[in-house]
């Protein structure tokens, strides 16, 4: 069975055609150009679905998927003013794709996509029950709870970046101060890590990035920590701890105990990885201690595609 | 229909002959005297459940639901290692006392029967989906998700209680410093209050509770918050705050947005629920204000009694 999973985001849409067995057949992605508006985005959405479905060879895609930034309607038809997209307000996505495309469509939030996607072809795939965290220049987060989505009382489930680990620890672009993505998004780690080499003039990450600390990826702070980068290795640390504190709320709230953890910052991996494990075990209940597990999840950004496939793919009640 | 519900305590066992409409028909406590041991105490709940059954006129009680410290095995009928109870390992609770009593038998941990008996008979009533926080000596939590219980993977979820909101914050009785019971369990808030008005010596709660501090309940705290005394309003304040913080993470996990609070210091009402809910507003993303509430659940402690009659009184697949 195939189906066409989209990743729409405020500079590319990405599309590939998804076998249920098989994967990703092929893949692509085009410029959203969402300066254009809304119109001109909705139809470059459907160039991307008749890319994806242009990919088949005898058989007919069932119909696609979107994984979208903004709110989206319980039903997963409308999304409401996602951030980076002007001119936007609430549209149904699902019927204007189906209006330019004829295919059926359905809507999630992309982190949700995310996490349905390891779910069924990633990391996920063993456990009926886990926690995705998408670590990238936020954090985002979703819930697969007994093989579906938690998605609570409104779809809004799972902001896990806006959970607090500090009440008056830093700021970040949100109202939840001292929230985990105040920490480990990608643009604070960089801060935070060029706030650390200022005092270490003659670390050569310093020389590199002082005067562009955004520039900063955590791929570059993973290399030299893996070179011996004493400051590399401290800043990778203590955001792995600050993510272990975070994990013990998710924990203490859901009693799910597999995390699987993706995105850019997630390519930092050991470094990170065994500092959170660390300061979770040293805060978490005894009792929640069996069957705890931080995960990498490796199919890098194709879990959001397969994930979005998934909504075309399969029935999900929920 | 009627059903028997039993409160398992260290100190006390609390007995009711529950109606399914009528709520509470007649209720009692026995003392527990747990000391005894395991089988002492086993003969003591069958007591009770004997005395409830004795109260019921024509009908027959369909079953027992009890209410226990202790983990909880999935299938209701097995209490692990309830803390105060010595003697106990693991225990089949259902089994012990069919075989005293004859009667059918569930158990469950006592917050979650809180958040049954109040999503059947108190301020739960109205909410499809709520949280609730017992605050106590302790801080209980459970969750109600589509008027069931939330129990995660293995029937811990919900320890909301050991939910951080400052990961450098006071330690309290668990690995999980800055919980939010560290800051508003009724041990360490009594403990905060005495340190503060250690600079106040002619207050008149300092005098009365400077070497007892334990002593101090939170309804002298709301007495004396209700006579202006400024430094019992600044406590209560102070931990209300605190609980908004917590609050914010509920909600950013879960997207349940109702919040009905029980519990002996959840009577200091206003003085805390107030800046509780000040304090979540300022840390909610703003999708999230929509629908918040935080409601007083004024059964107290009968909530308890009647989610363990309610194990018995209703088919509960979860």
């Amino acid at each position: 069975m195939l189906g066409i999973g989209i990743d729409l985001g405020g500079t590319n849409i990405k599309g590939a055609l998804v076998d249920d067995k098989k994967g990703i057949i092929e893949k692509f992605s085009i410029l959203t150009e969402a300066d254009n508006g809304c119109d001109y985005v909705l139809d470059r959405i459907s160039v991307a679905v008749m890319r994806a479905a242009g990919f088949a060879d005898n058989e007919k895609p069932i119909g696609v998927g979107i994984g979208s930034p903004g709110i989206i309607s319980w039903d997963r038809t409308t999304v409401s003013t996602p951030p980076n997209f002007p001119g936007w307000d609430v549209v149904d996505l699902s019927k204007e794709v189906k209006k330019r495309t004829g295919f059926d469509c359905r809507v999630e939030n992309d982190a949700n996509c995310a996490a349905l996607g390891s779910s069924r072809f990633g990391a996920g795939k063993d456990f009926k029950s886990f926690v995705m965290l998408t670590l990238g220049t936020g954090v985002g987060g979703a819930i697969i709870y007994n093989n579906k989505l938690f998605r609570g009382d409104t779809g809004g489930a799972a902001e896990l970046g806006h959970v607090i680990i500090n009440y008056h620890g830093p700021e970040s672009n949100s109202p939840s101060r001292g929230g985990i993505e105040a920490y480990i998004g990608q643009r604070f780690l960089s801060r935070y890590a060029v706030d650390i080499l200022r005092r270490h003039p003659n670390n050569p990450l310093y020389k590199k990035f002082k005067s562009e600390p955004e520039k900063m990826e955590p791929l570059d702070l993973f290399n030299a920590a893996e070179n011996g980068n004493e400051v590399a290795i401290q800043v990778l640390e203590s955001a792995g701890e600050k993510l272990g504190y975070a994990i013990v709320n998710y924990i203490h709230v859901l009693d799910i105990r597999k995390i699987v953890v993706g995105g850019g910052v997630s390519n930092a991996g050991h470094w990170i990885f065994e500092p959170a494990r660390k300061a979770a075990l040293s805060r978490l209940l005894e009792p929640f201690h069996d069957g705890f597990e931080i995960v990498h999840e490796p199919l890098g950004n194709d879990v959001g595609l397969l994930g979005a496939a998934s909504l075309a793919l399969e029935v999900i009640n929920d």
